[in-house]
């Protein structure tokens, strides 16, 4: 569900179209053309498009207010329409704000992915190539739920998350919710899981004698079913070198852990980043890791970029995913793509 | 179908937003936050978000057209992009207009519903609890067919409306139809019904020293199965206090009487509308109940809001529907949403 | 496949749409209310709307680039939400252009339809009744697929087509390709048919004399099933009268006959155009046969229209499909529209 999902990156981009528009309406877009191998080894045509609809308002006495959705998460080749339906949350996302406090909700991260950073540090790609390998976690999803790579449970229910956020000098605080089925409870694997998945971050943004400092850290959990705490930390350098890592970690309730038939009651997850920026040209490089006696997937990933100016780049993407110890076996699979990334 | 055919209020709206706009695509939107309950009992979250696309044109010799869709007609969760299909409506709009003449084509309302004025007369809801009991009619379709509250037969078709108005001083005269089945005849409960929807109707909008008063007489039939004729009425004091009365009736025809099982040929509704504006405060309370031998419905709603100024309203709504006679019994069930409007 | 191929006239519009605008997210819209006849003999009501996101940008160094969706395309009644998938095209479209050279991929033609001109040469009507006529060729598709009206091959795979452009002098160069089962091959009729559409054009548009000729000459292929060749001028005078003439053939692989217990291999189109244009008003007509000795069918169409100015248009359209030799026979079937179109 990483489409529906807004990536803190994706937040942060918005954020600047607003305040760089008058309140209203305001457009923006995305295409890229290129060619890509999905994992099935043919190389293919890849087009692809995107138009923002960004709303911005403001109260005579400071109350600022948004919302956001994307065309291609209106349209939805999954679930056509679903964000015409307030029970569930289909793309759409809206925030009201005053000083330091916001209060969001529907398509936005839960605490954790809210504050904790990704490794995925530099350059990117057309297919997401970097971040889409087994590997990443990108704290969106659960992977013994399915739901998408990371371990915080977001989109356990129908994506539809509440997130209050409150900033005090370099720190911000999250809390979040997300019902996992409209108000009633629900069973996951057979066991009685609860009715909502909450979540607690405090993040750090600075600056040590020049060098920009990330920190997350996140806890969220379905409390009868598991919890996860996570923790991830960037530095980027004024020579345009940046790293990171991250490390999270799903503890299984006893009756998870027998009804799943699972020999180890928790899920480990570490990953690493590397960034380089040089004039117009970056690339990142990642690796990450799920580990349990059970289970076991690691990947790599590569992105670089070359900025021609104006809102074009030249990308090229690669991800390799391996399912067991061995990280260059031929028994994985490796995507990639490459092309024009364009934004308007 | 409430979202297809446009509301009067909307059509206001619309207007608004056009005149304020130079010639061309313009785009409004809105989006609401907060929780609700849908009838069963669970609270739970409610996001909900939408774009409008207001188009505007005006010739040389003084012709003005236009056209509108919003974005969750167009996406459509029922049957996705419906509107693509010029043979049935699925939300879209236009018109042109000279003078007092306009010819509106689409997702409009029928001479009926255009003309008689709704008792929801202040304040507003997320999701629209005092609008959806099951007591009020909105004139948007006929309960005996199921295609929304109402008893006028708009949308017993595909929902596309051509409308005729003519304003002359505070008076405007509106003629409809609507084809039941594409220009071919169809068959209502085994009844062969004819071939179109056809409506009239007349509105008036003045004032007497000081009082607005809004008042519409419609009429509307399928010639071989039904008609319904309405009155309805509405008057705004200075001091913010509004209130208003309506009612129509459907004569069935024998055979729809006889193939139905039904004992009365006819059903009626009436209505009661109550609201209250003070400076940022609105609060709104109606009343309606259907009534035949064989049918019985009624249900009062409740709407509150307070405008914090720039397109942002803290909103309440509580609408409790009662299948038989006893307003206050627990057969019912009722509704409610509170949270944030905003509109951008 | 004609709303997701787009027709070369179409560009030229978003073209102009794009230059008039500064850079970024530009809206444009259309609209048409009227009535029409789809060949079923019911004269029905006619409502059509769309919105046209173009998107627009520039380096810093004078590469220019852009991106198109219509609002109908990214709902897709037929299947929503498709230009959400990088792999397939869903109406979305790209290019990136320096100079004389331009690469577009995405919804676009084919180089033989990209460079031969059609033969509707005036007027305009809400159905496009002159151009869906049986006998029309738009090149858009491939009769004996079933893809759509030409024969071109353009959507015999998912119709997400590159395509490179060089313009010379009044010259302009095409080569294009389109993947038939994203890179892996696939079979029509049983015939192992290859992985990919090929064409080849060149056009040219210039002034003899105050007579504008515009001129194309086309090839595509699929390897191993067909080739087509087709060829096409029309010519503009300065009294307001055009015309026109095409022909194209093509030219079956001995298996796909043997397979498909066809007698004649290739398939033979011609097709006139004659328009005539007097200040607000114009008129065309065009008539067009699909030609073998296993098939035959023909048409012509009517198209006229007055322009109020403003973007206002009356328009009408007739199309007569005859699928014998003789053209008034009546064994065929036609369609008919009138009404308004608006464009904004």
């Amino acid at each position: 569900m990483k489409k529906i999902l807004l990536a803190s990156t994706a937040l942060v981009a918005t954020a600047g179209v607003a305040s760089a528009q008058d309140l209203g309406v305001a457009l923006s877009g995305s295409a890229e053309m290129g060619i890509f191998d999905n994992g099935n080894d043919n190389s293919q045509f890849f087009t692809d498009l995107d138009v923002t609809f960004t709303m911005t308002g403001e109260t005579d006495n400071g109350l600022s207010f948004g919302a956001t959705i994307d065309l291609d998460e209106a349209a939805d080749r999954g679930e056509p329409g679903r964000f015409e339906s307030p029970d569930v949350q289909g793309g759409e996302n809206m925030f009201v704000s005053y000083g330091g406090a916001t209060l969001t909700m529907g398509d936005t991260d839960g605490a954790m992915d809210a504050v904790m950073p990704e490794m995925a540090l530099a350059g990117g790609s057309l297919a997401d190539d970097e971040t889409a390998h087994g590997g990443f976690d990108d704290q969106d999803g659960h992977i013994l739920l399915g739901t998408d790579s990371g371990l915080s449970f977001d989109g356990a229910g129908d994506g539809q998350i509440a997130r209050f956020d409150y900033s005090y000098s370099a720190f911000t605080f999250s809390v979040s919710a997300e019902q996992l089925n409209n108000g009633d409870g629900i069973d996951y694997l057979g066991v009685d899981s609860g009715d909502s998945v909450y979540g607690l971050g405090v993040s750090y943004a600075g600056d040590f004698s020049g060098v920009a400092v990330e920190a997350g850290l996140g806890w969220q959990t379905i409390s009868d079913f598991a919890d996860t705490y996570g923790i991830a930390a960037t530095a980027g350098l004024a020579s345009g070198v940046s790293f990171g890592a991250t490390y999270s970690k799903t503890n299984l309730e006893d009756d998870v852990v027998t009804v799943a038939g699972l020999s180890d009651d928790s899920i480990d997850h570490y990953g690493l980043g590397l960034g380089y920026e040089m004039n117009q040209f970056e690339i990142g490089v990642n690796y990450g890791k799920y580990e349990s006696d059970d289970y076991e997937v690691s990947g790599y990933g590569l992105a670089a970029s070359y900025d021609f100016g104006g809102g074009l780049e030249m990308q090229a993407g690669y991800g390799n995913t391996e399912a067991d110890d061995d990280l260059f076996d031929d028994d994985g699979f490796d995507t990639y793509s490459i092309g024009l990334s364009m934004s308007f």
